[in-house]
């Protein structure tokens, strides 16, 4: 058997057939084109699917499920998408839209917690019964992983690890709330404390490797300046690795995973960062003594979000 | 079938035989004496359930399992007792000490999951599949149930939901950290804040109803003059309603569940700080719209602590 797996994103649509192993057989991709139908869009998830079914000489009845990783909410009971911002959509009937065309079990869930299942599955946590997976891009994503299967919560709302308060009072947030994690661990974050450190050390590495400009500082800036050892970006890398091990503490002291997997462009900073992380985090750790939660890359990349989407078949069946 | 729960605090030894619709059929105690050998506490913990297997009648073959709920960190695997600062525990076998006298399965957990489960199974919690309990007492601990089964996470030492930072570099908290949930969570923190608040108050009733001495502030007293209608102990409780607010938030945030309960002293406030904690919520809620946890003051009160030790039996059957 294999699986259908559709990653949807803002600019594109792509779907990939996947393997019990976990190998993306072929792939396939379409604009998103957010403004669309969402009738159209969904012709065009089963283009997509039909096209990599085709490259990879895959039969309609060796086709397990189709999985599908939103940007957003979705309801695991009906196979609505209940929110998505990003592509304008409110409570739509995706699962029943797709199933017009192909009668096949369908799975929808949010787009960090089945990257964080690809990982269980296929990647750096895949021996672990539990993980908890980050994104940490230009905001901050979460994806729980509890007994091999993603874990959402009662309402579909769980797992926006992003949007726990970090520091009551603190920066405000898009989200209407103040001190949100995100806005301390994301990339966003990192470029923020970039910005504020340049206005007093302007000869910084990390303006000249953005160009001489610090309107053009990104987080990779940051990173590989600190990593020549420019003191002004280890000013900003120590202060955002106590953020994040605050956070990674935050994880550990409320689920205690097996493994907290970091993913998303931050984590393209690899060893560097994670080793820092590594040995910052047994500061705020409650039980120094004690094992607790191996920190880990993310090592899928950008195909987690086909692996995973198309995962969600063998993941979803029904709990105890 | 029945099954033993044991209760074990700093005090007293607590044990009481419970029915599978978690009625406590018989009980019995003895005092902890936590300095002395733990082969002999063990004695006492053999001796309470005998007492109330005698009191209720019940054969040495009805009984199912005997569980522990413990103010510490045990580890499942092996039954032992890893770390219980209160009792001066460590490493202790107690499963093994305890199948010495008698022959039944023995399961050992945190006490306030252990009070978490037993909301779960005969609580306000008990149609929920998912719920996470919060003690808010002197200070706060948590207790996550998952498909109806109580998590501790993979090393036993997650949910401790009272040593999240909720505030970055804030108070310094006992653990060594700053900011955690607790000290602004706890009875402690609610009268921290009425100490300083009565500086510029003396004349608050919350100090008439502490005797006339601001040291002799509890959380009562802020609460009974807070309902009275006291503007002090209004800002006292306002500002402490605010921090459980975002704490319950977080909650949300990660993990979703059905039902977040609250316990402990806090709780004794009873629906005027529910109440006042549900009108608050929404302020912090990420998808104001949609459903979320259902906010409930626990129901089993310290019975919480037997029959939630008893059902480890009947939640421990293995997680698929």
């Amino acid at each position: 058997m294999v699986f259908a797996g559709i990653d949807l994103g803002g600019t594109s649509i792509k779907a990939g057939i996947v393997n019990e192993a976990g190998k993306i057989l072929a792939e396939a991709s379409a604009p998103t084109n957010p403004k669309r139908p969402y009738q159209e869009m969904t012709r065009d998830f089963i283009t997509c699917v039909m096209d990599a079914m085709n490259k990879s000489d895959t039969k309609m009845e060796q086709l397990a499920s189709i999985g599908i990783g939103i940007p957003g909410i979705a309801d695991q009971a009906t196979g609505k998408v209940v929110f998505c911002p990003n592509i304008g959509w409110r409570d739509i009937p995706l699962k029943e839209e797709l199933q017009k065309y192909i009668d096949r079990p369908v799975y929808i869930d949010n787009d960090a917690t089945v990257a964080g299942l690809a990982e269980s599955y296929a990647g750096v946590s895949r021996n672990c019964r539990s993980s908890v997976f980050l994104t940490l891009g230009t905001g901050v994503g979460g994806g729980i992983i509890i007994d091999g299967k993603p874990w959402s919560g009662a309402h579909g709302i769980g797992s926006e690890l992003g949007h726990m308060t970090l520091v009551a009072n603190g920066i405000p947030c898009n989200c209407g709330n103040n001190g949100c994690m995100e806005r301390y661990c994301s990339a966003t974050a990192v470029i923020q404390m970039a910005k504020q450190v340049c206005m007093t050390y302007p000869e910084s590495r990390m303006v000249y490797l953005a160009g001489g400009s610090p309107d053009n500082l990104n987080a990779r800036c940051v990173f590989d300046a600190a990593k020549e050892g420019d003191k002004p970006a280890l000013m900003v890398f120590e202060k955002y690795v106590d953020y994040l091990a605050m956070a990674i503490n935050n994880v550990s002291a409320f689920l205690d995973p097996e493994m907290i997997v970091l993913g998303g462009g931050v984590s393209h900073a690899g060893i560097f960062l994670l080793d820092a992380v590594r040995a910052r985090l047994p500061r705020y750790l409650l039980y120094k003594s004690l094992p607790s939660a191996r920190v880990e890359l993310a090592q899928l990349g950008n195909d987690a979000g086909i692996i995973g989407a198309a995962f969600l078949g063998m993941a979803n069946a029904p709990r105890e």
